[in-house]
């Protein structure tokens, strides 16, 4: 079997390959060529860990197999380790048989980055020239590099709770050759494409500071509770997700959907608009959302394209198992 | 991290090392200090393979982390492998990164083995003289194996559905020593001890095959619909089990619940007895039975064992990872 541990997975993927993998892996579900399995995620009553198991399989590429792993509150601290912590393994669909091991922390960074960066791609106004920031944490560096990708943007701006973090994100910009400026929330309706990337229980965006015409790409919401933004907005938006049952259950959709704002058949697949089975945006002023809440058919399209990397540039230890 | 692949498993792991550890997983399980996750089984849609996670947290023993893997009907004709497939995974519970791969495949078999084994253990009479098979398939062999080391057995009884498939157990019995003779089901009733290792959706053994002071132990059933005894046969018998949950879900004990014949409460953990909260049998006129449906834990018990040895002996290898 092959492995492909966490140390060689940044010079082997290319955030270019995670968009493939992911936009690919959005238009197989869509197909329902691929499909995820329900996800295990268990409170252990250790370490205030959240372990558990994100599974699928994608019959078109071939890709069978699972996420394992989770949050460790206290790694850094204590271990000096970064407190998500995740393993993806690999299986042959032909036979059953264990096939390869890849370290999941960077790739689960860059195919979430992916997944907004694919919505934008998709959604957003071609015109599109102001992106927006809600969020300036670790992950908020990978959402904006990839979302910058996507559209001649002029200019970033920007909104975290904790304002001494923002440089994290000026600093993309920047490398971008982009200006960046912090603004108030008000200030995001100046935006054209807004990313939230934020671990919160009440909403920090309210419907009024969402603009006409934007894309807004909400990936910070994937357990029941969690909320990024005003349920209201999901109503004036047309609403596209990874996965349907997730966005419903776990994601933004859930309060919307809860306070019967929107209907579970007003939540469209990415991937219907990839297979051109939707015609996603269809106006200028249109606002459209994307409920990012991760699948694990995205972790399985990254791992298995970074093992096929990794056995090209043959830095893949092959072990006898 | 540490690879114990399945070709080593064989000359490492004993039946009494997997006796020992699936009997403390048992007690651990009991006292609540282990723990199962729900069970993730997907029919794939490809070589009508049956996929899964079977995973759990034992905090005395501090295993963490998943069995993977299923049931792929073609391999032994396709491929020459053998039809069940899995392998097993463990996590370091304090940081959440993967610990050990270990080889599923024959651990799978021995810890089905050591179930029964220990219900023999804990429940038959010490009076046991003849032992009853029903099923002589592969994992029969396993099951007789490490029964007969429990009780001074004097002679192995056996009925299959392919009464040519007998000599597989009649074999095991030789090799202990103990003469072997084919019985029609009727003839069961002879046996003090029964194992019931078959794979069926309509019942074998009624409730008048198995006489009064017999241990019965059920290993065949964990799926919804498979049924391998009369659901009249638990209502005359005091039953345990592995755990309540699947017992009375996937287990023998759901048509008996269904049917309204016991109660929930009537399932008894055998890590109760093990423990000492529960007497076990308390007469020698008692049928006890043992649902036997297996759980993630006992996978990652062996495993974790397995993964000792195989330090112990320098037979592990090492990767980086």
């Amino acid at each position: 079997m092959i492995i492909v541990p966490e140390k060689e997975i940044a010079a082997l993927m290319t955030r270019a390959d995670a968009f493939t993998a992911v936009e690919q892996i959005f238009a197989s579900m869509s197909k329902g060529s691929a499909y995820n399995f329900p996800v295990i995620r268990e409170a252990i009553g250790h370490e205030n860990a959240l372990y558990g198991f994100k599974g699928g399989f994608d019959k078109s590429g071939m890709s069978l197999g699972l996420k394992a792993g989770g949050y460790w509150p206290n790694n850094l601290e204590k271990h000096g380790e970064i407190n998500h912590q995740s393993t993806v393994f690999l299986f042959d669909p032909d036979t059953g048989k264990v096939k390869a091991m890849v370290g999941g922390n960077l790739l689960t960074a860059l195919r979430t980055a992916a997944a907004s960066s694919v919505s934008i791609k998709h959604l957003a106004r071609k015109d599109a020239r102001v992106m927006g920031m809600v969020g300036a944490g670790h992950q908020a560096t990978f959402q904006l590099r990839a979302a910058l990708e996507q559209r001649a943007f002029e200019k970033v701006i920007g909104w975290n709770y904790h304002p001494e973090m923002l440089p994290n994100i000026e600093k993309i910009a920047n490398e971008a050759g982009l200006p960046f400026e912090a603004v108030p929330l008000e200030g995001m309706v100046e935006a054209d494409v807004v990313i939230s990337i934020t671990s919160t229980f009440a909403p920090t965006i309210m419907a009024h500071h969402i603009g006409a015409g934007t894309h807004i790409a909400c990936m910070g919401t994937d357990t029941k509770g969690k909320q990024e933004v005003e349920a209201a907005l999901l109503a004036k938006s047309t609403v596209f997700t990874d996965e349907v049952a997730q966005s419903i259950s776990i994601g933004e959709a859930q309060h919307a959907i809860g306070s019967g704002l929107i209907m579970e058949t007003d939540v469209n697949e990415l991937g219907a608009v990839i297979n051109g089975t939707h015609p996603g945006r269809t106006s200028a002023g249109e606002i459209t959302m994307f409920d990012g809440t991760g699948v694990g058919l995205q972790d399985l399209a990254v791992a298995a394209s970074v093992v096929d990397l990794a056995v090209e540039k043959g830095v893949a230890t092959i072990v006898d198992f």
